[in-house]
């Protein structure tokens, strides 16, 4: 194996995780070699390349991953992932390997971990920790409890600046740092109830002599222990927030969030929102098992199989004029196909909408009178499209009108479904970005087979 | 009106825009009002609560808006709105408004503001600030150069912590105030090239007789000026940072970049991401003239009907049969959608997982393996049903199974396109999250129609 140089190794020069360089270069034999060469990575790096990989070549990597690396990656890689590694782990390895996280970052995985290793690790914690890992885990996984740090550095309003100096330099040796992202520090009374929060650039810039009642920033935005973590994220996003102070319900300060766990927040959500559209909203190892994968799509397919079978039975209902007039079996999927597309267009943009919280009931109707007028303009365009280019196809110019008549009237019903569709399933409290799709597509196949066909029936034959 | 309560005008109490209380109160006659209210919100949530409004209450809010919230409000909103509200102000007002942003606030604005007004915010600027916009603006705007801010905080590494807790006391009388989150300094020689940083926390609990050079972290992670904003997005998550500094080739410091800016990277990819995907990928006002949704969608509509007539023209190859057989017509949908809906998963799973980069050649191949593996038992277990199905719907035994097999092909085939179609695409440089839906359900329609059909004519008639 060429020895990594500095420049390949540092990941500025790989944005990208090296799923390919590890599976050639590490997998190529010299299994040795990987321990040496994975500690060249960020475990977020090593996280991405280890879900890239096939279960088999996964394993391999993971049985020479070095313990102190195993804990980090495991907090890293997705659920899927995660529960393949733990499975196929020791368990006398795994506490080995957990044995170094916080108490926050194990009550994480706890869910993932079983009971007997969880055990195990709490046993040889410290109060302190023990403390904490308890407090973290009393709280749901997607709230601010959930997302906190119990370890927010707290000074009290009647202090000075020198003071407040003098007990950051006593903190740090005591605990041998500060925490991370401290860019303020939290001020509270003695009760511990939240009072203002204190800038660090303010602390080094003032007379030693300010008092910190004097400079601290108050009112200061507190996050109730219990807010969805969403919602927590669209704070940080709306105030370009860093860090922020959780507070129970009486207003006292139990933890910090910070904005690094606000970010993976914020990328899972988007991560979810585009594969649920799919219907894959559990699905992210792409080398699942695939008995696994059967199952967590057969009921999407099912859903979508049932909806299929409905607009069949619509053009059921008009065999009759199908056994007469082939032609209109050829045209009657691009009707559907049409009004599909363009009620999707409508659905995507209002379930966007919904989610922005920018629709209500006046504006609602203000839109799906504008979505109806695009419907019916881009239509009514495209009508006279399709109805030249079927009139010329069959030489018959009363099917043309008859399909262009069909295809404005599609677009216009797929427009209103596309705004109705999600309206509706909102105040039903379906989330209409996992269902509407199917919906959606169920109503425009339904009117694009109905109008076209029953059109017709009525004029052609 | 009801005068606002605190808690009402509390924007922890309004998680989301307060769009319908906008509407019904604010616009409810009392136009007097309405800046007094606006000024109890966040400029974001003002902005988002704008972008939910029709044209005309839009404008009678922008109208209304106290001047020195426009800049922010400008800001914040997406460019179709943007457009609107710059349209519509008299220049002079226009230049009030803007005066008292940033030189890169102004910067990202500048492609949307007329140049005379551009011409007149110059003039009006002081030499700094001058030289900070024409940072900025050199470079693009989507990467880290236009992501940057130009404040970043420097010191030497000869110097000790009482030389830096003097110089940044000195720094605040005269700027009135330190930068925002500023959790760290950078440290650079004598030609401003970057030797480490200092987090603020350290700088703070250390003995002050502390020399730099000891104190400071390195290496340090540099961003250079001309990586990609969603790369130096990715950066920021993988090493949770909270602030990275931007360096020219040389290496030598000139800017810095915070997450709050990179957070916002984040969400617009992610929205860019969902809209993109029903061909909406320039659309975000809701409420866009009908004229302009027009002329933006028509060219997807276009693209998608080329693909149904395509379908069709299999369809018509097979005109002889359907005549014969009209329950083919009645059921070649189904096997279309199922076709459609199950390569599509796949489609997902492997365009995520090439935006990932964990898809590299020699794993393609097993992914390709691992998804006809689903799609084929997926196609079994449906094929089982929907013969059973069609064959007592039209007590046509045989035509149950021509119609199960066609099905399984189909599923099949989905899987094959659904894996290959954004490989390929990557390979020619097409974006497959864009135009992958498109050809894919091009492909599956195609697969689907000419397998169930072209079976039916070889063993039914």
């Amino acid at each position: 194996m060429p020895e990594p140089t500095a420049a390949a190794a540092d990941p500025a020069d790989h944005p990208h995780p090296p799923a390919l360089w590890l599976i050639s270069e590490l997998l190529g034999g010299q299994v040795d070699e990987i321990e040496q060469a994975l500690n060249l990575f960020h475990p977020s790096t090593l996280a991405d390349a280890m879900e890239g990989l096939p279960r088999s070549e996964r394993q391999l990597v993971w049985d020479n991953t070095p313990k102190v690396l195993k804990g980090e990656l495991l907090l890293e890689v997705h659920r899927d992932v995660r529960a393949q590694l733990i499975e196929t782990t020791p368990d006398v390895d795994l506490v080995t390997a957990l044995d170094d996280l916080q108490p926050d970052e194990l009550a994480d995985l706890e869910p993932d971990l079983p009971p007997a290793i969880m055990t195990q690790l709490l046993h040889g914690m410290d109060a302190e920790d023990r403390q904490a890992f308890a407090l973290v885990r009393s709280h749901e996984p997607d709230t601010a409890g959930g997302l906190m740090d119990v370890d927010a550095i707290v000074v009290r309003s009647d202090m000075n600046v020198a003071a407040v100096l003098r007990y950051l330099r006593r903190l740090r040796l005591r605990r041998g740092s500060l925490p991370e992202h401290c860019d303020s520090l939290m001020v509270v009374d003695r009760d511990r109830k939240l009072l203002g929060s204190l800038s660090m650039a303010d602390l080094t810039s003032v007379d030693t002599s300010t008092g910190i009642a004097d400079l601290m920033t108050q009112p200061i935005r507190a996050v109730a222990v219990d807010t969805p973590a969403p919602e927590v994220a669209r704070l940080f996003e709306d105030r370009d927030l860093i860090s922020a102070p959780v507070v129970d319900t009486d207003g006292r300060l139990i933890g910090r969030i910070t904005i690094d766990d606000v970010v993976d927040v914020i990328r899972a959500e988007a991560d979810r929102a585009l594969l649920r559209q799919a219907g894959l909203h559990e699905e992210v190892d792409l080398f699942a098992p695939v008995v696994t994968s059967i199952q967590r799509r057969a009921g999407w397919l099912g859903v979508h199989l049932l909806a299929a079978f409905l607009a069949a039975g619509v053009i059921w209902v008009f065999e009759a004029s199908i056994e007469e007039v082939v032609a209109l079996a050829v045209l009657m999927p691009v009707i559907a196909s049409m009004a599909g597309v363009s009620g999707n267009q409508t659905l995507t943009l209002v379930t966007r909408g919904i989610a922005l919280a920018q629709l209500s009931t006046p504006n609602t109707n203000r839109l799906l009178l504008l979505e109806c007028r695009v419907a019916l303009w881009n239509g009514l365009i495209w009508a006279v499209v399709v109805a030249l280019a079927a009139g010329l196809w069959f030489a018959d110019p009363a099917l043309g009108v008859v399909f262009g008549t069909a295809l404005a009237i599609s677009m216009l019903g797929g427009a209103i479904a596309g705004t109705l569709v999600p309206v509706i399933m909102t105040r039903m409290n379906i989330d209409p970005a996992i269902a509407g799709g199917v919906v959606l597509t169920g109503i425009t196949d339904v009117i694009g087979f109905g109008s076209f066909l029953g059109l017709a029936a009525w004029l052609l034959i």
